[in-house]
């Protein structure tokens, strides 16, 4: 028996998210199904985090337990040509067998980006969230701000969540300019469900000058989900690294 | 009557090239028929230029002539409402019926990108042609050089091609270094057939090595397509602009 920490990218338009489900086409189908392919039986991948139907992952980490040692520089090559071309292992470590991708993870950080440009930039169409009206980018990086540091954020996490504690840490939330493109990059502990999509929706609100950077923490503070702002869509979403 | 110049921007991934073709899908089919349905009747497109199946364009332009006055600044919602997602109409212009996107055109700006990554960044893999290898950044720089210019560029024209002249002149050709991605950017008057796939797939080889930034000025001279490099793959070129 050997224990594998693996490095997974992919692009999620086509799938139902990371999560196996009945009747959809999800990342852990897929990657399990190769898996197995490989080693000659059914093997169960536990991922750090689930993301969303539509949501992208430039480095989310799974682990496995495989009957047989394969030397893990020939892995992603190996699972590579199993897999979907817009899945793709691009890591493979042996760990210790108490290794979990979930609760060994001290940190994720996840990417939000936005196309401002008056159309969409039609090569990124997948990859971005367009929107063509002016947004205040002074404002937002300032709201973002509010965001920073230990909060409850329960006014971010999706309805009907049940979590034992919504208290997280967002060690940073920054806002980068790159031509007609803006991204958020988002560093925290943990997030709760769609909290990140939330967040950005609620920062949109205050580029459209809806909402103050003002109103940022009376919202934590109530929180309420329905003060927040609607949920970014999932395609502007990318796990881009998980820390441990 | 009226007449109009267009700017289109799409994902050529899916489709079998810009020029309208028997039993393919092609950018021109789809742009035609959304004329179509606009005006209620035949329209013909004419294209600064052909792009090939795969190849991509941010700024595609082509001018056709309308029965009838649709005000310009309505015509990219109200095509773009009728085309799939992947082709967007991004600018239209009322012009003289004596413009012609293809024989105005001034110059042509193509950008080539290649993904240097250890694994493809999956999120661009249809945008970028990936090379894991390690590439001479500073020889492949050198050798764009000695392609700036006018010159004969037989060499570089796909064999089988017939044109009057082979003479272009390429008004620049510089890399730009961006994270994991190398992109070249052409400027020139006109492209031969393949022009811009097979000096880039020879910029390549001079980036591993297998040719010299000395070699390209007496590939130029000899004028024998056999001696460059091979085509490299339509994905990472995109029509970025047609000058007028």
């Amino acid at each position: 028996m050997a224990h594998y920490k693996m490095t997974v990218a992919y692009d999620g338009t086509a799938y139902h998210g990371f999560q196996i489900q009945e009747n959809a086409l999800t990342i852990q189908h897929f990657l399990e199904k190769a898996l197995a392919a490989l080693y000659g039986t059914c093997i169960r991948v536990e991922a750090a985090g689930r993301t969303d139907a539509g949501v992208h992952a430039r480095g989310q980490v799974v682990n496995y337990c495989a009957p047989s040692l394969v030397p893990e520089a020939q892995l992603p090559a190996a699972l590579n040509g199993l897999l979907p071309k817009d899945i793709l292992v691009i890591g493979a470590k042996q760990v210790e067998e108490s290794f979990s991708a979930r609760r060994d993870a001290r940190a994720k950080i996840y990417s939000y980006t936005i196309d401002r440009g008056p159309f969409p930039d039609v090569l990124c169409r997948r990859y971005a969230w367009h929107i063509s009206r002016p947004l205040d980018l002074q404002a937002m990086q300032k709201a973002a701000t509010y965001l920073e540091g230990k909060h409850d954020f329960r006014a971010f996490q999706a309805a009907g969540s049940r979590v034992r504690t919504t208290v997280r840490t967002l060690f940073s939330l920054k806002l980068t300019v790159e031509g007609q493109f803006i991204s958020f990059g988002f560093n925290g502990d943990g997030f709760l469900y769609k909290m990140v999509r939330n967040i950005t929706g609620t920062l949109v609100e205050v580029g459209l000058g809806r909402l103050s950077d003002q109103d940022i923490t009376p919202i934590l503070l109530a929180g309420n989900r329905k003060q927040a702002g609607a949920t970014a869509p999932a395609r502007g979403l990318c796990l881009e690294k998980v820390i441990y």
